[in-house]
């Protein structure tokens, strides 16, 4: 009963066979193997997009920062919601890929950025000249960090919002599939059809053993993408292994389905939580991470039996056995069924 | 007959084995796995060092300058070789990890700093106070990046001369092992007994998919060097998969067994090429790398039937077939003796 | 009629004339000048603090950044209100001095921090071990950036709040001697006996040429901060008409005197513009700074005069004469009554 | 008898008028002032360059620091001589300006590189793509450290070599006036003629308090400087007092007139020593620096007389009488004759 993080599963079995497959004889290094003109050619037939400058990393801070990095300038505020991972979990990491850019916090709505708030935000960022920070880019996450999403109308006002100021966009996706397949649009829809310039494209939460691709749909950014990619040491020697996963990843419809799997296994789970009593919601959960409230006792009883999750708000440790704290369950492609009915058990007690 | 680095093999099948093997279910992220704490016993174990600090990144790059930004402050001089690694070949890394150190170039001879040219170069920082860059760490390279070791006496004297100067220093054993097995020596008479305060410990390179360990020895930098890397985007979520790769790579001696047979074909390699009458050294290959110059016929004909290794010094194409030119020539664990005959009779023609 | 800023009028005479007095012969650069022993003596009696740091600055920006860097780390986050000038109007130079940290911005009320929200705000950055950034610094602005001041009181509950989470405090003192002279106290008072452990002591805006002192009441940050200004480039090699310009400022009390005048003109504007019906407050105007709304038409004829002062909310330019406009407006020590009087008048209509 | 720095003398009585002079009334802050208006008139008009940008600083770092951040991108690395004070006396402040860029320390001859090695040491920073650091500006310092000077041709040849790779080029003219009266050319020949892009134009070692000028002869670098001077906290408030320094500085060539003064000095000095049997020189001295060795005994009967200079290379303190120890003397526009003539007859015995 492992409802912690998508990132703490298992990567699916083909990804494992592909790097067994890919482990043969010699590879050149550096990005400059055979899979990864495979991963590029594929990418870009996915998103449409048949100019894009498409590169691996092993990281999603590694993704969100270097490629922020490469659309923002030192003296630059970057635009994200208050929840945004950049912000929250980052480590300063995007403050440090940048050389000391700032992110300006947009008031949001269940983690989701409203064109006002961000029309505001930057609105605000002006009549200093040279004084205040220079509006930089805006990044946008979907799925959300609280398991909401942006549809594809939400994204384009957002971006439009950008464009008017003529302000780059960063599409932070390391849940991209789980929200492509809720939103049941494509690639493009979500992406640079809406008005996206820069997409971390995440495989690590959705069976991949450790890989995401960083896409511009401008291939103006490559070069120095690479550069900042290398001096953050982030460019792998052996390059393969990452073009593997990402190659298997995409076969078939992997990724989608995978996608699916994780998105199935929380509906199953807020199905079930809603018909308990007393069980309460801080979102909607759209994709595969849910925010829900029940009794200390139900905490007690899942912590007893083994169960791991993030409790949101409030301490387990306590005298009242009524007191609502909030959990946090993520849901990934690996979650079986089984496990869900039997967490839903000992919530109803 | 692929000689142009050991970055580019494959990764042994026992590493891909336990990969696989560890891909069960759920584990903990971001080091929190239970296969690091083997990691961390082993790695202690072998050192020698209880008491040790030890992390896994997935490049040499992040180990040296997560490391060296750890033991440096933004205003210093770091001391390495002029052909050092993280001078020549990581884009400015360690400037970006350090915030701005500088790195000063010690003459060396066969890419070995000498005593008494690193006592110089550290002299000569002087006597400007706030002036000048301050000293800071000495980085020294074994295997060295021309295929050169240095012998445990070397090291030590190389200490001696940072200590007297209460400098920290850090060794870049991104071919440790290669190094370790033509030594002869232990892990800890190559590193803290020699007076190396911390340590860049490769896997990659040898017969790993890209996993290298961070050593201190002195546990007080344990939490610095956690931020660094969390900053840096180099934790990762899926740390399992980092932690197999290296306690297959330590189990039953592996890693020292690949390095043996690396060193064996460049031995084998040398040997053959010492018998070819007109081929010259540049430096006496002493591990799993060497330098040798011949005609450029001789390269034509190795180039004609698909031999990759980098020429050195020179251009293949010319006019002059009997214009030596210099190659480069790195074998790996996995280097075929077939493959080594083969490119010899191509030199000899 | 100039209110625009306490920044852009004449240094006082004394000053001036210190300058030209210490324009004799040689004095050794770089803060080895002897007038600079006589600054450092000086403002250890005036603080009370003996074994204080004290050193010299040329702009209000580099006195925050450099402080602030050496109390904190790049994956530190610092504390300050919304409306700090280090968060809006130094171009990111906090984040570029500290190599990335990242600022906090604690809701503020009329621009001061309350206890209880600065808590809040440095509770909520936990219990996310090395993802989050780490607590650093609280920056502390007196006089705020809208006039109003913290009484000691006040800063003392701030700064335990700081020191119950064991941070480093700072006070942003660009106009330290205004609030000083409003609140009544003794530099130490308002300082380390209230918490504070370093202090950016403004002359900029109150009569010098452009001077700051940075003060550190551990000396232990001392040697740090010499590096950090240095490379920062901050170091001034005629250091002596630094230290002239402080030493004047001190003596007889010329800074405390500056700033009742400055406080005083303030206070005759606030007085004659209370006494205007329809004039209103947006802060209570402790200081040099006030914020007052009036009509349009009072800010057009004081336009057509030649007054100069920020609107601080509207537009000047429109069509509703009745329409009210926030104008901010500063006096420094050099403002007059006469031309104080007619501003009034002009408001008045 | 004051030899040590021309970084240690008054200010000439013409620049302190004029600040006394610019001390009326209120003045618009940051640069807008009337006075800033006038100065980049002239340094215009003094260049020839009707479109330059210019900007003015108060150091030295400062004014190179900045500039070569505004010409190089953070994976750069920039040329210079070995002796260049950007590498050897600014406490890293390049490297913390741009980001994390390299120097090359070009081999020199008395602290002037030659062409050859110029392109060499820039050939040589090839070949490794996205793995070594890519090339960067070149700087280029007149007068040198050693107190030699680039002729004009020099700096021509120097500058076509930059151009050849298509590096951008700035001169370090911290003694731009000494440079050009001892060359005898028009600061249009000594700059942009000879190809030169970014100027540091210094005042504070020639008669001003502390003011450089900041001059890029394309003005696209503009906007990006300023961000760049506010983000490092050197944009001033009362910048009046910069630009009437500047100012007075270029008026009726005092600037030349002073330069030509310590030149003479100089030469005073230098002329006296040629003739005293024993000394020698390190350098041919051009410009207001010179360096020359003679016996410990005459050190010895300078420093019992209190003249201040620095002794470069050998201890004072020792038994051997005649063991030549060499100095550094530096004259600046106010050294007096008599003092030369003093310090001539001490050397001599």
């Amino acid at each position: 009963m492992f409802f912690a993080s998508d990132n703490s599963g298992p990567a699916h079995p083909l990804v494992m066979a592909a790097l067994v497959h890919a482990n043969e004889g010699y590879a050149m290094p550096y990005g400059a193997d055979a899979l990864m003109d495979e991963v590029r050619v594929r990418i870009r037939e996915i998103f449409e997009a048949p100019e894009a400058a498409v590169y691996l990393v092993a990281t999603g801070t590694a993704a969100n920062s270097i490629s922020l990095a490469t659309l923002s300038q030192p003296w630059d505020t970057i635009f994200c919601a208050t929840e945004a991972h950049i912000q929250e979990d980052e480590c300063n990491a995007p403050e440090f890929y940048t050389g000391g850019a700032k992110l300006t916090l947009v008031p949001s709505e269940h983690a989701k950025m409203t064109p006002p708030a961000l029309h505001r935000a930057i609105e605000a960022e002006e009549g200093r000249g040279v004084h205040g920070p220079q509006r930089g880019p805006v990044s946008i996450t979907n799925v959300t960090e609280r398991g909401t999403i942006y549809s594809v109308a939400e994204l384009t006002e957002l971006c439009k919002v950008a464009k008017s100021f003529n302000l780059p966009t960063h599409l932070d996706g390391a849940r991209f599939a789980n929200a492509l397949v809720a939103l049941g649009c494509t690639p493009a829809e979500m992406t640079w059809k809406a008005g996206i310039d820069a997409v971390s494209f995440g495989g690590t939460k959705n069976g991949c053993m450790g890989v995401e691709a960083v896409i511009f749909f401008d291939p103006k950014h490559a070069w120095e993408f690479e550069l900042r990619r290398k001096r953050g040491a982030h460019l792998f020697s052996k390059h393969r292994y990452l073009s593997a996963q990402m190659l298997a990843y995409l076969t078939d419809d992997l990724w989608l389905d995978l996608a699916r799997r994780a998105n199935a296994a929380n509906a199953r789970l807020v199905r079930g939580l809603k018909q308990i009593e007393g069980v309460t919601f801080l979102h909607e959960p759209d994709a595969n991470m849910s925010f829900a409230g029940w009794s200390r006792a139900g905490h007690q009883r899942l912590h007893d039996s083994g169960a791991t999750y993030y409790i949101w708000e409030g301490v387990l440790d306590g005298t009242d056995p009524d007191k609502v704290l909030t959990a946090r369950m993520v849901a990934d492609w690996s979650t079986r069924d089984d496990n869900i009915d039997r967490f839903l058990e000992l919530v109803r007690g």
